[in-house]
């Protein structure tokens, strides 16, 4: 058997990841799909609408036969990061290729790739983040500047790769959104970014959202509980407002000073929107203010974040028949653990950031995200 | 002016407290009473039920002249220091005597103390609490063994006074309830504890309470937001989870190992009772873990605590007056710094560990308990 590997966040599942998956498949002929999927914090630094089990599940109904975990420390970081973790559980599942859509397909990643200085600790200099240092080296070596999320997480893929010895066969292809951050459905198209999916839905506009994603998607946005910023925002206040600034500046991508502002403004701040405004400057971005409000929120220090990072593994979610069989030719090859239930010892220890972000999540969600959970067994799929 | 010191938490404001403050004055003779109360959070572990500004409010229409602050980190802790932070604020304010209600007003409390062990750090040996250790001690070599709180706290004013020099003439009265704790507020009496006025007021039994507080402090109760620890579970059940087991380990009257624990039950645990409930064992009494909840809430550590405890200060919360002329009287020759109002400078140092436990409180009370505060003055008194 052979296997194409996917990185998603489906927050949620919507009909440009249902083509994402059926290219992957048509594309590559393999047998089996593996998808790594955050968990239930994402790269934009805020939580999933919906939990990482029905995503799973919502993953599976849609044709994926194995979903994997990608951890927080992975999940909730800058496009780097967040690449290098995905490629690493694919290449250790022994995948063939990994499929990306991005803005532009036709951009030449590999030769940009070697416009690059060699050593990435050249970017460590300035304070600024490691977008915009990647994006002024590229800028200056090629004349390519890499403004879409997409494009440039698709560039990193090509690094993650090259950094764990080309084991992938990167395949990237048009992504069906024109534009990612598009506020609103539009009106006769079958696809619509997540964020407008997302507003729709806290809005229960119904009627906009069954166009654009697979009805299971519909039914579970309209039964499950939805999770955004609002629901934790007291908890991040609370936790800014009595942490010391010594203790919040270890946080994960805790900027040198930003503790200071982080806690004055949240003290004034009256909703997770507001925080975000008053925090705001020209030197952060609002997504890395988001990551950094998840890792303040989940107590995550750059320390803890870092040795996690050394010790990555694979934690499924889910699977069908197809993705059992794959996952049972693998094992005994892995490279890295291999999680399928948590006990003591990985929840103290192995699983413990994700268990840790698991119970925040689930003050609000309600549900099990961990103790008690095993992974989903599909028993059929509609791909 | 003379006057007379008080040392209390109006946890509301009862009759027994009405009671202790005429009786202060009548005994001494004193042309002004100081009262110096705990703020916001208190020494067996717990929110007040009203917040600071009502209590003192309370406190200045039973007649007390001045009112001042207990510092959090003094207000929970254990009986010596809580004793300590209050008689070091009343001698500061050149008071001539301390007022206090106790069981049993007849025990030899000078005597007693001459039983003690010299050097108190002998007591640091031993994974027991304070009041233990002390009681062992004492009963080794008197006999006598304090085992109601208020004769507890009683002797600790001794060893207070002695500690700065024997400024106050000490004088104990007998508590007009009989059992400190007692449960339900009893038929026909003028007097009940403060847990069941607090149990009749979150059960809204009006009619219980009215016989038993002064008018205003029923019309409060009836009219202010009521807190209690149920209001402050899940910031404390998030907090326990999400703080790394070392960073939990530096909270203040944590105890070697207690940290494990408290993780532990925290994750399980449905209520702040049941996190008791759970955390409980022979080792640690439900006032201690109550204290620890608070640190930790509170995120207290035993350092800034520590720290906090040598730099005390006089945080005015009212006054009438008698009062404002008693101040402007002792002004000049005070010991420990005065403060009226809050600027940033005692927002980020000296008042900090008051700031911040003001913050918390404040999310679940709704109303500024430090920002843009001044004093109360009241123009007049039914003392």
């Amino acid at each position: 058997m052979q296997a194409v590997g996917l990185i998603t966040e489906y927050n949620p599942l919507h009909n440009g990841h249902l083509y994402h998956l059926q290219q992957a498949k048509k594309l590559t002929g393999a047998d089996c799909s593996v998808v790594v999927m955050s968990g239930n914090w994402l790269q934009r630094g805020e939580p999933a609408i919906l939990d990482k089990w029905a995503r799973t599940q919502l993953a599976l109904e849609a044709g994926a036969d194995l979903i994997v975990e990608l951890p927080v420390f992975y999940a909730t970081q800058p496009a780097h990061l967040f690449a290098r973790g995905g490629v690493e559980i694919l290449t250790a599942l022994g995948c063939e290729s990994l499929v990306f859509g991005t803005e532009h397909p036709d951009l030449n990643f590999e030769e940009l790739m070697t416009a690059l200085p060699k050593t990435q600790a050249a970017f460590k200099h300035y304070n600024a983040t490691y977008a915009t240092q990647f994006n002024t080296a590229l800028q200056q070596s090629t004349g390519v500047s890499l403004t879409q999320a997409n494009d440039m997480l698709s560039f990193c893929y090509y690094l993650a790769n090259q950094h764990f010895g080309n084991q992938l066969n990167l395949l990237p292809i048009k992504r069906q959104v024109a534009v990612h951050n598009d506020a609103a459905i539009r009106p006769a198209s079958d696809f619509a970014s997540g964020t407008a999916i997302r507003a729709a839905a806290i809005n229960a506009a119904w009627a906009e959202i069954q166009p654009v994603v697979p009805p299971q998607t519909l039914a579970m946005l309209q039964t499950q509980r939805l999770q955004t910023w609002a629901d934790f925002w007291p908890y991040l206040k609370y936790q800014l407002m009595t942490a010391a600034v010594t203790q919040t500046h270890q946080i994960d991508q805790m900027a040198e000073g930003l503790e200071y502002r982080m806690k004055e403004v949240a003290q004034a701040a009256t909703s997770f929107e507001d925080l975000m405004r008053r925090a705001k400057s020209k030197r952060y971005t609002y997504t890395r203010l988001q990551r950094v409000a998840t890792a303040a929120l989940l107590q995550l220090t750059a320390a803890e974040v870092q040795t996690a990072q050394a010790h990555n593994y694979v934690r499924v979610l889910g699977f069908n028949a197809t993705g059992q069989a794959y996952l049972h030719q693998v094992k005994k090859q892995l490279t890295l653990p291999l999680y399928t239930k948590i006990n003591k010892a990985l929840r103290l220890h192995g699983l413990a950031l994700d268990y840790r972000a698991g119970r925040v999540y689930e003050m609000v969600n309600g549900q099990s995200q961990d103790l008690y959970r095993r992974p989903i067994m599909s028993s059929g799929n509609i791909g």
